[in-house]
């Protein structure tokens, strides 16, 4: 949908540059109108203004490889405090507060402990908001925020913000986005802690080149998100890509959703660990809740060659092998990226991965969709509800 | 990506608005403007242009509803014969040529009977490349066709037309549209006959408003097609939507694809006559090739109450529900339409599906995709392959 009216024209231009730079920048002007098929004269244009608007800083780059006709080729960034937003991540038992700047880099977080699953809806639309009040109080004039960003897990529709359902919360199809909006007097953005996830993993270097490919997280649960024509897919109703609610087995093990047979049933965290307890001890927790620390001492058993853990995750592996010959028999991804604290046990389930792939999709359909894993060295859904937040503003 | 240049634009505004007339025609210029944002001045400037080239013709209407303050609506509508296009369908034992109009009307057909199995690559060309030699002699002068669209059951690479697969000619990863485009002098476009039959659905009134949605064709194997955000999509490697490939149970049926498990093993023509001679005496023929006659003779059988046969379409109907339940999960459509020739058993397999879904599916995730029949009075393959060849030329 296109208005041929030069002022819709300039501002989506304006906005395809912004997005652009916020992923591939440093970068020179030619390459940024080579990339978005737009003229020289059109960025130039655009940039003059945003660099007016103090939104970007020219790099002069002086490197001999650099240099074209001797003269030093500018790159152009985003000014990394042109303006600040807040990402925040909504876990059980947990808020994270994160200060994210212009250019997304997280500059200050804040961790409160909550018991969200106690809390009625209103008790928790004051939590949020008495959190993200001091929170702002602590800021500096420079940094007060333009848009804050919710990441939750669960099944959120993308499209309203309603959380359809979330292990964090309790009760189901809960609408907190516009109560809180006029509380805390900013445009809130609420989204699911896969999609955050996928936003971040686009704006690695690795993968901004991708137009077409999907993530999958693993961790409690098993969740996905999906970049369909350079564009983050949420479906019709707004909630797509919950692969973790696929299918393995007919009639197979019992899901945290109801049904059976689901994948994340056999591969999620709260899977592992029930199952893992069944063959050797296992510190005594609520099962469907594994804390991370259980779950890292359950792989260094596998480390220390605990045969039937291994044996467990490998067949994990398999089941999440054969999940991904779905994804890849519909959409034809050009890769799919694997990230989440459950990358944790990846050594473990690589091999069963492939096997499983192999084993469901004949080679043409496989054809050359590619798998890759992202470590969970830091959480790339609080980076990824930040440029979410950025760039719901634009 | 759009270049802002405005010819650019031009060519763009006016491949959109035929390609949206194509669909809707007949329809008011403000009404074109409206779905596709474009300006009264821009749609006027394009249609005039069009109306030049005797592209579209005006038609007053003089209905009481529709005259607005006096004046009769002007509606525009493609001009039936300002081009023609031929779609050829490749099936096992059978070329079908049909001469599609401007409009995608068929107006002329011709089927050709021939062993497609026994030949080789050069022998397919030459066969195919003499059928429309002398299809295209038959023509009047004005007839003579712009452009071949070619449908192909099996798995095709629709962004190169390679045939990665079709159980309609022998071999494997087949290329014959860059030679079979040099003898005929004519661009060709290959598809898949299920992403032919998307195209051919998303033509019609009743679903011309989706702007996500999938098709799935039930046949000889089970096809599907997808629209995504108003477009075909094709995935990376050019062939996504292998629903009938997609995993009902590990180390299941046996699929022709060589796998086992996969939704067609249950559900394509082959897997129900195979299951069903198990059960009751039927035409002794090729199992894996079963005609319609053979089909309907089956579907017949179980009009009578024919105890088995019915159990055995209800759980096929089922296990295509469940199979769905992975297609609303990771797809969230508006809609799922079911055609192709296996809706001759609809009626059987219609409460096993909804079954099936349910059994597979929360409905928070089942959310308001909803399901629909469409009808296969005619081939809609080949309604879709015009109207495929009439864009390619767009």
């Amino acid at each position: 949908m296109r208005k041929n009216d030069t002022e819709q024209i300039r501002l989506e231009n304006r906005r395809l540059i912004i997005n652009y730079l916020r992923v591939h920048a440093p970068i020179a002007r030619i390459d940024i109108g080579k990339a978005l098929n737009l003229s020289p004269a059109t960025v130039t244009a655009i940039t003059s203004e945003l660099s007016k608007d103090d939104r970007i800083v020219e790099i002069p780059t002086v490197t001999d490889k650099e240099v074209i006709r001797g003269r030093p080729r500018v790159l152009i960034d985003l000014a990394p405090n042109a303006y600040f937003v807040i990402g925040l991540k909504i876990s059980i038992g947990e808020l994270r507060l994160t200060l994210g700047n212009h250019k997304g880099a997280l500059v200050k977080e804040e961790i409160i402990k909550l018991q969200t699953l106690e809390l009625s809806v209103d008790g928790l639309i004051e939590a949020i908001a008495g959190a993200l009040h001091s929170f702002i109080a602590q800021l500096s004039g420079q940094q007060k925020p333009k848009a804050i960003g919710i990441a939750f897990q669960g099944v959120i529709n993308g499209l309203t913000g309603e959380i359809i359902w979330s292990p964090a919360i309790s009760g189901k199809h809960v609408n907190i986005k516009d109560r809180l909006q006029k509380i805390v007097g900013l445009p809130i953005t609420i989204a699911n802690d896969a999609n955050c996830l996928t936003i971040a993993i686009r704006h690695k270097p690795k993968y901004q080149h991708l137009k077409n490919f999907s993530v999958v997280m693993l961790g409690y649960g098993v969740g996905m998100g999906m970049i369909i024509n350079n564009e983050l897919y949420l479906g019709h109703h707004g909630a797509a890509a919950e692969f973790g609610h696929t299918k393995h087995n007919p009639n197979g093990a019992q899901c945290l959703c109801g049904k059976r047979g689901c994948i994340e049933a056999y591969v999620g965290d709260y899977a592992l660990y029930q199952d893992a307890r069944s063959i050797t001890p296992l510190p005594l927790e609520d099962h469907l809740h594994p804390s991370e620390e259980s779950m890292e001492y359950l792989v260094s058993l596998a480390s220390d060659n605990h045969p039937g853990l291994i044996d467990l995750l490998d067949r994990a592996g398999k089941i999440l092998g054969f999940g991904l010959a779905n994804i890849i028999a519909l959409m034809s991804p050009e890769k799919i990226i694997i990230s989440g604290p459950g990358v944790r046990a990846y050594k473990f389930l690589e091999d069963g991965i492939r096997e499983g792939l192999e084993s469901a999709l004949v080679k043409e359909l496989i054809a050359d969709t590619t798998l890759d894993k992202v470590d969970w060295s830091e959480d790339l859904t609080v980076v990824g509800v930040v440029a979410l937040a950025l760039q719901s503003i634009e």
